[in-house]
């Protein structure tokens, strides 16, 4: 006999996941927390329409220090990717340099030189965002369109990421795992599953500062970053890491956030938390059925000393995407303001 | 006999160019303005020291609305480069796409499917910062240095863009040139030089809100983009334009700002102010020997619009570069926060 | 009462073509000179199977004075590309230069130095083979196969031009349809439909070494890349153009030619022969139902006027594609040896 | 007391080499083998000039059996390069595909689809020629030009791979070392360094048809690439491998032979033949100096197999790079006809 799932309250213990059917898990979520219609049909942001206009005049009000800090990883050749998918580290080359300005090949008057640059990079190759149109469910997009309606070869046509060119600009709060449930070392072990009950026992912990609610961007760090920097990158990405649980789903929603980012490849824990073959679950979750923007790769370790240290874990968080017409994710290099 | 033009002191005037010798007057303003040393022998980011978290932090209370404008173009096909200098405009290609995920061959389990991007761009096609590294004095870079031992084909080695990645917040100024020359159009002629009596004039009609000074970022509106989109791109990348007069010079120095742009493809007036040859000769004033950071091709319209209607023409501005490591410049999407 | 068209005959005569229904005058040849399964299922490289190895041997034999003669245009910025589906002129960057090397910044030991480089360009911006898998008719690509199983994100999954890799050497014949019809100029006028009566009256005129049959490449020059290089690039890519009438299909069918390229763009007549709107209707006949390997955008000119001088207008020819995996098309540099 | 060693014939006994001193075996090698000026001082193709008509002529007699052999190897993401001097294998996107166009999403008439694609690539990546911009020898680039006036960041302006577009096109001549030294395994190991009595030995035992002489393409098979396909690529691309002895310089000047090529990275032994730091000692004497056109990354095994089962080693080949205006290497296809 078939149990019914989709009457079920998903639940947030990992333990009851059925580790043999992810279809019927991530299903079960996937309606559970649909947005679908929620901004109307024509929704090109999801929920980072839970950011307003009092929101960030609000979070403004938090900076206190004017201390400003960069959230990106470097952007070149020394990075993770490895070739999957075709994602590759940036190509930068130069079309004009210092040397030809110098040797006086460049034909320029009156002595002046130049030096120009070029880049050929995945979209998602570090710091990023992953655009609406990043992940379907059975070939449906956000919003419940099909897939194929929104991300063609021509890039999407729909929720491309400069939709939200002015948006993403929030109160962010730093919820720091690594620090919270590692004290020693900051940092969670590959494959550890970060649970509702711990998210909340964190915030619990770091105390009022990093209450999070309606329009928040969420920065969960994990310590993964601190370990690649550190022994080198290996299998940052697509490897194992840790990361959200799936049986998040619910907080994430109920949370009403806005977005959020995390300092791992993938957002979610890996492998993922089934015994069958699966795949970024979570995110079918959340992206086409949520429409949660999602940010990965971040750098979020100085970020983190300055809140340990301050005692305070909410700040400015202004990260809009590259307005690039049709793209389904950013490059970004997004600023804590404290 | 030769006038030792070194002794002489720069004048503010266009009337006093010597219009067939850009390389006199630009040496006379090189030297006056050159801030060599200024910040130290490491010095990588020049004028944007003059920010520091005090000005930060004061710009932060100047949020009041919460509102945020994205100041950037769009990052598309359809863009103004037209190939000089191999300067094209964003190639996006996708590597999954929605149509594959609907289709089914991708691969994934569970149902879930993706689309994933590529970009190849120049870092100046759109939107986007100078660094230090973009032009040479006679062959020396920022900070005296030789611009072969600063940027080769492997990129900006010594002030790369990606020094900047935790600096480009601060308070930002509108300067609507365009609105205060032209008040029936708001849009300034090809060609029209603006002098350091109307940036004072601007600031004066403007009042308080825009006065200028140490630490600023100051957008200087011409009205040549509004144009652009109405009229089509024609020759904005490269061919005449409204901007700033070679005379500005001592105006951008004193004033101690951090970082200047304009809605222009760049910066300064085009054609330049000489009958001889002549390119950019502002750049070579502001950039190696200043050591200003200028933006180029800003989108200031929506911005002119809303500090016109709420008459304050400050704000919070968030502009970091994306850290590219070696990068002459970078795109970027500001963002004005009133 | 509705013609039954596919009974009919297609005819030769473009008089004939009933200018308001493209779809049906495709559809009556497709389904007339449809190769599907000739060669087997599996088969991915189409008319290129009427190449044998005595094709080739007899080929070498026409070899007798040695001189080799480059057929492709050049790969650089000055090129016909302005931009269509975002076809661009290849853009060239360098890694490593010599300028670097003279000065020494390359950390090289006993004197080496070196220069490196890049290319981005789409495969079919200058000089190229279409691959099988380039254009396809009511979502059928070559041999019968749905367009999604062939052609996918990930390139050509099953007609992939690296199939051709060992394929394209083979006896050439030069048809310099501009000379024959415009004897005074060398050139056909855009908008010129090349009929298979011409085509035939142009072998005729040139001569048994012009005689077109099995396994041969066939050239056809208009002319029209020799008005670009005197007058400028203007409406190469795309424009108005001479090249072959929908009409030869049938020629091409009974020829059993293996391929044929073109001086233009696109290798059939610009604007196509038709009121209604209309895009490659040619093309949608002999890619995805013969599997005819098309070439475009070759120089023709120094080959026509060795074969006008030596009175012979057969030769070897070398035109090996790119072995790139899963490309759909792919620059060349063909080369004849007379 | 220092030996004048420009005055000594530089030795072809490996053993002789200085092994703490690359720069005097070089620089010895490069005065002895230098062919400057030798067809005139606007020379930009060098040994490629040994190739004549009559060259070509004799060279296309010798095919028999019509048989074409593929020299390339795939050009793909399954590539050797590991991102040294930021080489990555071939990116090739799709702009257009087939899901698309079946599924209908590509607004053309009629019922015509397409596909379109790109590569982003070094031009080394794969099987390629250096063209004689890549190398220099103390600034000196080939002919004697100062390196800096060949090769700017505008790609080489003087020796680009473009000039040999219609010239490299002659006999073929295998050298199969792989199976003359090593007829067990047909590979021969890292480190092997190939000296000039073994090419004679090897011409010796392959017999009359693989004598090498003036204008010929000789390719060397060491079996790297065989061992490569079946181990995987490990080092393939800068690491330890059979090649060509520094001491070979001299054989390759007197033969006259027009370009070399080897199933290796980089055509020459390595680790270089010098316990001080060293880095392709035998492309600093031959490029610059001697002029002589280098490929590497072939693929030599099918072709050897044909020529050992018929006992013959000679052949058309058919090798013309992309005419890529300023490059300094090209990628190819080369065939042979057997």
């Amino acid at each position: 006999m078939t149990v019914d799932r989709s009457a079920l309250e998903p639940s947030e213990d990992p333990g009851d996941l059925d580790r043999q059917d992810p279809e019927a898990e991530i299903g079960l979520r996937a309606e559970a927390y649909r947005n679908w219609g929620r901004w109307g049909e024509d929704d090109a942001i999801g929920t980072l329409n839970f950011i307003d206009d009092d929101k960030r005049a609000a979070a403004a009000g938090l900076v206190t220090r004017g201390r400003v800090i960069s959230l990106a990883q470097s952007f070149d050749t020394d990075g993770p990717q490895k070739g999957w998918r075709r994602r590759i580290n940036p190509i930068h080359t130069m079309t004009d340099t210092g040397t030809d300005a110098e040797r006086g090949t460049q034909g320029f008057p009156h002595g002046i030189g130049g030096a120009d640059d070029y880049i050929t990079m995945p979209l998602q190759c570090s710091t990023q965002w992953d655009g609406l149109g990043h992940i379907f469910d059975h070939g449906n997009a956000w919003n419940g369109r099909r897939a194929g309606d929104v991300v063609t070869s021509e890039g999407d046509l729909v929720t491309g990421i400069e939709h939200a060119r002015d948006v993403i600009v929030s109160r962010g709060v730093l919820l720091d795992l690594g620090r919270h449930l590692s004290p020693d070392t900051g940092e969670l072990p590959d494959g550890y599953a970060i649970t509702t009950p711990e998210l909340e026992a964190c915030i619990a912990a770091q105390g009022p500062s990093s209450a999070v609610g309606r329009g928040d961007i969420v920065l969960v760090r994990t310590g993964r970053y601190a370990r690649a920097r550190r022994e080198g990158w290996g299998e940052y990405a697509g490897g194992p890491a840790p990361g959200l649980s799936l049986t998040t789903a619910g907080w994430l929603h109920r949370t009403e956030i806005a977005a959020i980012a995390t300092d791992t490849w993938g957002f979610e824990v890996r492998p993922n938390e089934f015994d069958a073959p699966a795949f970024q679950p979570l995110h079918q979750i959340v992206i086409p059925n949520m429409g949660l923007t999602i940010g990965e790769m971040w750098n979020l370790d100085e970020l983190a000393d300055a809140c340990a240290e301050f005692a305070r874990w909410e700040f400015l968080l202004s990260a809009p995407p590259l307005p690039i017409t049709g793209a389904v994710g950013s490059p970004i290099n997004p600023v804590a303001l404290l």
